[in-house]
Formats: C-alpha cells, structure tokens, sequence
C-alpha cells in the first residue's frame, strides 16, 4: 500500500493533473506540483489542491518526491524527460496518465532508467480544462489501465495499482501497450472521428429544430481540442487508421447493400449489431 | 380547431398508433382503431386507450370517422390503402405518421382523392415497440413535422396542425416530402447506419470494461428494428445514399489528413466541428 509519508509531485495542473492533486491532497499525502504559469499554481494553492508547487524545475524541489505523476502532453512529457529527468530521485517512481502508449512508453523508460516508469491511463476526462476544472472525485467509478512492460517489477506495478484504488478507480486493467492503443483507437479515436465527420460533411445549423437524440448523440464528443486531439491522434496513427479502416469496410458494405436493395445483408448488419450492442447496457 | 365531436380512427396500433389513440381518447374524443391482432384491441380496451377496436376492415366501421390517422408501416399503408382506401368517408380527412415522405406521399393521394391526405411525421419514438409501451405523452414537447404538396388545402393543412397542437409537439413545422426526406436521411438514418457500421466492424464484447461514454453514446442506436428500418432505408435510397456519401467524403479526408501527418487540416476540421457543435447545445 501507499503510505501517506510518501511526498507525490504532479508535473502538469491541469484538468487532469489537478484532479490527481486534490484526490491526494485529501487522503493526505503531501503533494507538490510544477506546472507552466503561475496561476495554476496560485489556484491549486488557495483551493487546497496542493501543499506547494513553482514552474522553475530545480533539482533541488524534484529530488525530494517519492512518486511524481506526469499529467503534460505527450510531447512535453517527452522534452521535459530529457531535460530534467536526472533530477528526479533514484528511488522514485514515475507514473502517468499519457492516452497513448507505445509512442512514449520505450523511450521514456530507457531515458529514466534506473528509475522505474510504470505507464499508466485514467479513462477519465471532461469537456472542460484546466486546474479550475479539477476535482477530487474526477476518477471515482472511472478505468485505470496500467500498461506495464518487461522493464518493470511487479513491486513497482503494485504500488500503481494501490494509487488507483486510492483514488477510487472502478476497474483497474494491466494492457500491454499495443493493446492499449488498439483499444484507444477503437473506442475513442474512431468515435471522435466519426463524430468530426459527422459534424464536418454538411452545414448542419438549420437543422437544429428537427434534431432528435440521435444525431445530438453521435456529435457530442465533436467539441473537441484540436491541439491535444490532433496529438493523441498522430501518436497513435497506425493503430487508429487501422481501426478508421475496419469502420470504413463496415460502413461501405452497408452502403452498397442499401444501393443495391440487398434486403439480407442490411438486415443481418442490423441483427448483429442489435444483439453486440445489448453487452453494452449498463 | 378539432372539436372533441369529431371520431377519430386509428389505422395501426402499434407505439405510435397507441400513443396517438391514448393522448385524443384522454383530450375526450372518441377514438376506434383497426389493427391486425385482437391483443392488442383487448389491451387498448382494457386500458382506456380506444373506446372500439377491430381486427376485420369494413366500409361500414371505417365509413364514420372524420379523421383517420395511419401509423403503419410504409407498404403496408400503401396496400391498405389500395385494397380499402375506397371505405373512407368522402368527407375525411387522412393523415399519417410515415418516416419515409417521397415513396408514398403523391401514390397515396392520387388513390385516395378526393379524399384528402396530409402527410405528416411525428418525430417520436422508443426502442421498444407495441402498444403496451405507448403513451398519451409521448409526443409532448417533440417535433411533428407536416409535409404537404399542391393538392393540399390550407383548411386542411391547419386541422393537422391543429392535431399537433392538440398532442402538444413543440414545434409543428412544414416541409417538403423531399426537404424532409434529406433532413430525416442526415439526423437519423444516416446516424443509424453510423451506429450499425460502428457496431458491426469489430468483435467488442472484450471492450466492455474499457468503454466509456463516447463509445455508448455513438452506438445507442445501434439496436435496431430491421424490419422496419430496412424498409425506411430502401424507401428512402436515393437520400440516404447522398448523405451517406457527404459523410465518407468527410470522414475519408480527415483519414488522409491523419496518414500524412497533414495538422492544418486535422485541426481545422476539428474547429469547425467544435463551433457547429456548439449550435445544438440544448
């Protein structure tokens, strides 16, 4: 189990980061932040969320931490790595909460190496950013899939596990890090995808007062960030064109049996997906 | 305005057929209904949701309703209406709830004149079927649509406006059959074919426990009638297929744009679907 004494940095407040604060903060560990702009600092502050933070990285304030949990886009979590990596104490342990995995996960071990990296991935996320979004409660009945690999200690991976039960984590999963990613492409990329598409292939505003659930359904999630989705996605390109595939081949089949009056086939797609969609009821 | 001394036949006692009976039965009017099964008449009885009802169709129990309402599935009205359209008192008026406008709206009116009918589409629904399901308020607050031609008078255009105020949609719009065949081709049949193409793609039972929201939300309508949806579908091909051509255009160039690493128009994408997005927030 994770032990209170235990001092955790978050490196990145923001939605996501913010919300590992202020669930640590409250079952009263000590918690440290390094984040951009002083704001964030200034907030997590007054709201309670951390005990200290600063956005100078010094040796000195990284050396002190136990666990530092890494809450930054991919590509910063890369740089900041290689610049500041040696700062981190030897008997630490690393953790994040990256939604891609095999883009980041070798590199980032090598680089740390001796210090242990167990990559992780809350399933959690609002439409919303930042530190003054945050919550302590974000994770409650959330995934957490940790995705180790033959570099980590079981010990290590345990302890991981430990910090999620801590924050209330539902269903905490070990997938290897192709496994992750496939999943995340399927599940999340290719939804977001569909739902750019939907949103983006016609003027749609005039339709508004005859929209039903289905299509306000289907487009919720095309509000999105263009600058961390557009990331997520080029990381992960392989997996998610691979699984844009697998829907296109689907959706054309579909496409040609309605142009083609192939009453058997539309009406098979239909059983199929009626009897896969009823695993799906909560 | 309807007064409550008109009587009012319901051609099909299903969900929609039921909830129209029920609501004008408790708004004090008399209602009939001529469906297929007996158990269902016995459970409208049962239920106060017609006051008569019958399985056999004769001249002389169609012949006293002033208005008639036929919530059937397409072929089947276009049939009833072929074998027993000459029943109808000439003084009636028609009208129906049919998803699909273009197939039958100007074979119906021919057949049934000068008997008029006033198409229109109340758009209601649940994923469960029958009259046991149906409700007098099903149609509170949705949208009815109205989707008259030429040979229609504005005396009767206004009755069926009147019905729908009377049920208490909240919008009461007219359209054209084809405008309303595009628009019901985007928002929901098109998004039903996304559902069923989403659903059917990938073996996902295995994901169950990784699965969020975002993948519940875009496959919540992927349990499906397909009798009934197959044949909207077909009647509506012509539609359906433009849209769902409008939507691989869009969702093939954001794949192109995702092979080639393109970011300036991953992004730009993803901000016009934010923006639209956001006109359909409720």
């Amino acid at each position: 189990m994770l032990s209170t004494n235990k001092k955790i940095l978050i490196v990145g407040l923001g939605l996501i980061g913010g919300s590992y604060a202020a669930a640590l903060t409250a079952k009263g560990f000590e918690v440290g932040a390094i984040t951009k702009d002083e704001e964030s600092i200034t907030y997590a502050l007054a709201h309670n969320i951390i005990k200290h933070g600063t956005t100078v990285v010094t040796k000195s304030y990284v050396n002190q931490f136990d666990l530092i949990v890494f809450a930054l886009y991919p590509h910063i979590f890369v740089e900041w790595i290689n610049q500041y990596g040696h700062f981190i104490n030897k008997k630490a342990l690393v953790t994040d909460v990256t939604g891609v995995k095999q883009a980041i996960v070798e590199q980032i071990q090598d680089k740390l190496a001796p210090v242990e990296f167990i990559p992780a991935h809350p399933m959690a996320g609002r439409e919303v950013y930042g530190v003054y979004n945050s919550s302590k409660d974000l994770f409650v009945g959330a995934n957490l899939i940790i995705t180790p690999t033959n570099k980590n200690t079981q010990e290590a991976i345990d302890t991981i596990k430990s910090l999620g039960e801590l924050l209330e984590f539902k269903n905490i999963a070990i997938l290897s890090p192709k496994e992750h990613d496939e999943m995340i492409g399927f599940l999340s990329q290719l939804t977001h995808c569909i739902a750019i598409a939907l949103m983006t292939c016609k003027k749609s505003h005039h339709l508004v007062e005859y929209t039903g659930d289905s299509f306000r359904d289907l487009t919720r999630i095309a509000k999105i960030n263009e600058e961390m989705w557009t990331e997520l996605f080029l990381l992960n390109k392989e997996e998610l064109l691979a699984q844009m595939d697998l829907f296109l081949q689907s959706f054309t089949k579909l496409q040609k049996a309605i142009a083609s009056d192939d009453v058997s086939t539309i009406k098979e797609m239909m059983k199929i997906s009626t009897i896969r969609r009823t695993y799906f009821d909560k």
